[in-house]
């Protein structure tokens, strides 16, 4: 069987591993205060042209979304986004937990607009009985494999400065995301465009990790103390760095997103060929194709797809998921496979 | 200069390296959920005699203690524990953004007894104006690389019982602790004097991860949406199991706690016979001696230790701290340094 | 200028001035332990024949709502709820400053069904990505001035005690809603229909104060100790028992609440004379008609409404709200001016 | 029997009673934004002299708190305080469970100096693995009936404004503090050494009531979204603009609270004659008289008192509490016991 369930399968990408081997025996100062952390932050604020944004390593998604969420809003505030976004389906109430309500706003394809931040803000009108707006996050790409385009990001950034709203971007996906072939966003404008984004490792070539580019210097203040209180302080922090090192070193990064991709894309092609309706048209390395129990079962005999929801009676949208780690001939097995359909 | 200033300055045994390597490309599911979580947990289930125990795996001490405790204690209750306590000093306030109070007892030595806890209890008398004590947080090691004895240990634990207390063992340093010479406490008998304990990674072979042994029933109920909700539920969890794995392999966890121990015993008998005195006789992988401000200038031509509290005009009491990677010729050069002084 | 804005703009009903000003010098234990609060709860728990529930006196609504739903919930819990209710809409995340997610379903009218909960109970799943409902919160009265009918509610009830949930019923209008003339529930079945339930008196002849009802006894153990943590420990707790003691003498509580409702239907009985549509159709002592801009300006030139909703371009739905203290000759007055509408 | 329990045992004062019986019936809006709110805002600025405050009211002094230091805190900064502070002892918490630690100093008298809390600062050393104070909280007069004196108090401020803490007074007994007869500050003085601070109704004349007087204009920004999401935002707010009025008009809060000091130094004359020890020499209107067992129960034929502690085998320290409402002729009669002990 090969498994085409989620983008952290396997571990690391080998040139991370070798990384975190060849550094082994090092000694280094703990919590993150180490040369590897810092040499991975200097790269990371070059790479994607933010020379004043502070930088900082946790080890998983649910975790970089509490911790900076909780940094950024007052006790009465809450955060708006997607109906779909992972804080507000698949965090457990992570954010809850820190006190803070996730304001909802249905999205198109996981994606909110501008005019719709607008309108929440509106409505608050800073009265005290309703929660206070205070932060918009978002994801890219989202949790439907979608994408931002520049026009709508810029206009949902203005937005957000209006309107005294500071934007997240959760890139725990964030290479597939810049790697679509319909982005028309460089990895070198995305922070101008928010006030903070993660760069995903865990769904990218590491073993885990996202660094936290808070590029908003009002925004920057005694992080570590937020990091350490809600226990993602790693002691061995220079884990993070290193595996950073390694994906930043020639633009791996990008590179392997953009094979995870192109993998997707491909099977795409095979599915839209095969007349098979998407549940979301995703252009990223997410489908998420509405497939008959038939078609299903036939898949099944070599595949493990994840169940999305059941669309019909008689059908089911699944998800398709590659990664850094999909190997070429298993997307042309699967891609004989859905011609056969 | 040689490093004796914690437990964590490098990365992992090379035999959890191995294991880490040789599983790196495997496609496992995710959170935990896979077959080398699986065989640590019945390993270390086995290793503790706690058949019935729940074996979870966090990244952190922080993060384990954090979400131990929090599954707990009900939300009025606090967590009584020494002054000296982990969680009282060194962790931003992580129990307390959980919402709970920190009630701390003089320690000595870093240890609390069972007269203490009873009369906390007593004072406590189920008055609404006051937190109610819910449990009791020790660690094994403490703090302060002392141990609790056997007799102090159940004593502590039957005081528990008695007024409905739950007891925890942060095991961040177990290894050390249960291979103290002058521990009189088996592995083996450790889930009988207690409702939860941690057995530490981090600080003893791993590059991380604490595992969670929730050896009492009534404490193991959906403790795995409280680590998703607090943010350590890890992606790729089999990176846990597959080090409690090649840790808990032959016995590797004590075999190199017990080669820390030893060489901070070698170190020990050297000050002792400088006749320097001890801030605390530990009696683990960490020495606190008093040095002179002379004494610790030409001790820091060659190595660095960890200043730990300055104790009068001239002198200092400072933290020698060994670990599964400290060299045995590192350690004779140290004690050769010693007995020049 | 008449008042028709809301509930609480007066102080108390003239009974429950003369039960303070008579008790006032009285010396009794601070806290809610004296015998007028021991009598109120008596007589609470006579007139809804629940012999054995727990009562408890506390301030407001708000505080009510986060101190009950904080003492039933577990840390990973949400509360299930009309997207309308009280809690998610208007008290400023005060649940989810308790850390707990609100869970909202699509209410018709303010009111959820039992297939609702359902549904939702089952797409959880005991999943640990999502937050589990561990109880559902309505009002009685809603928000838009409904009720349920006792055929609604105990399919509601059933449904929750299938799937482990506990129902609560926010009362802060339930004399306005048990004393609706399309009301088919006695009070004395209502604690057969929950776990708990409040008896507002902040808007119904009260000062201040809501009776919390847990007739549930697993969830009656150590409420005090919530009150107290969470600021609603009255020190001169006998002014709640003094209050609701004049309120449930004569059945005093649900006399002003009829009067309430019976001075509402006959301004509904105008409004429909006249073919003015109505938002919702409430049967309770709040109305929410539509009014064109020509109709409202009419109205106001005597009466103040409280405005809900812009509905087009040229009509707005608003609240007109009474209360125990509505004079009948105010509301001859506005129904001659409805009339001439 | 006569009782000293507490200052909290009878309703309010008569000119309060009054005033709340002749308003009873006015209309006014909710949530105190009402001219009796505005109204004793005023009032309580001029007196205090501090035109540009923000003055909210509270129902009480555990709510008062919570709100106040949940309003001023980072998430990962702590209240430093006394050890017998009631945010430490009676509250149940209700400080950490809004997330924060509160940090102790131990207190000589219930007194904490300037000297203490400039320590405490240089020890955090602004560190990430520690809890950073944001603020000191003192209460006027204390637990144990003591006052700050203008020196005392005037430097403990300085080492606040020096160390970026701010600087909160709980008042819940401010009346009994500042007539005090050995007390040097002037009313219209407080507002200068602090950044908040309490006016306590509750303890001095109110059914109930704490006004807080946010001095700092950094401070006063959306504090009434912190009060309503903790409960504390009372529908009927004028209830308490009300009593505040009537409390400030020609003086009565500090000549009720002088007349209940009197007192007390009446009673403290006559224990000093019988040459009973002090546990604390309190000079408001709390006396804590250490009595034999022989002494106690000869007054205890008469008299209620409050036990504080079992000092010794054969006494015990009690707590004697007067208030506005306490009558002279009970404490002539309590002064002859005492005189025939």
């Amino acid at each position: 069987m090969e498994y085409f369930t989620s983008d952290y399968l396997e571990g690391c990408h080998p040139k991370v591993l070798e990384a975190l081997t060849r550094t082994n025996l090092e000694q280094t100062p703990g919590y993150g205060l180490d040369p590897h952390c810092e040499a991975a932050a200097a790269m990371i604020r070059k790479r994607f042209q933010c020379p004043g944004a502070a930088v900082h390593f946790l080890t998983g998604g649910t975790q970089a979304n509490l911790t900076v969420i909780a940094s950024i809003l007052q006790p009465y505030e809450g955060v708006l986004c997607a109906d779909t976004a992972h804080i507000n389906t698949h965090e457990t109430g992570a954010i809850e937990a820190t006190g803070h309500k996730v304001l909802t706003l249905p999205g198109r394809d996981g994606i909110i607009l501008g005019s719709q931040v607008s309108i929440a803000a509106a409505l608050q009108g800073d009265w005290e009985h309703t929660v206070r707006p205070g932060m918009v996050y978002i994801s890219m790409s989202t949790e439907l494999g979608t994408i931002y385009d520049l026009s709508t990001l810029s206009d949902l950034y203005h937005v957000c400065q209006d309107n005294g709203l500071y934007l997240y971007i959760d890139g725990a996906r964030l290479g597939a995301g810049l790697m679509s072939p319909i982005c028309d966003i460089q990895p070198e404008e995305l922070a101008g465009l928010c006030d903070v984004f993660t760069v995903g490792g865990t769904k990218n070539g590491a073993l885990f990790g996202e660094a936290v580019v808070i590029v908003n210097p009002a925004l920057q203040k005694r992080f570590r103390y937020m990091m350490k209180q809600r226990g993602g302080l790693l002691a061995k922090g220079r884990l993070l760095g290193v595996q950073f090192e390694a994906l930043m070193q020639d633009d791996l990064y990008f590179t392997i997103a953009k094979h995870a991709v192109d993998q997707a894309m491909l099977i795409r092609d095979a599915l839209l060929e095969q007349e098979i309706p998407l549940y979301v048209d995703a252009s990223t390395n997410q489908l998420f194709p509405v497939l008959t129990d038939d078609q299903l079962e036939a898949i099944e005999e070599d595949f493990v797809l994840e169940t999305w929801e059941r669309v019909d009676e008689k059908s089911t949208a699944v998800r398709i998921c590659t990664s850094w780690a999909t190997r070429p001939e298993s997307v042309q097995h699967l891609i004989e496979t859905i011609r056969k359909l």
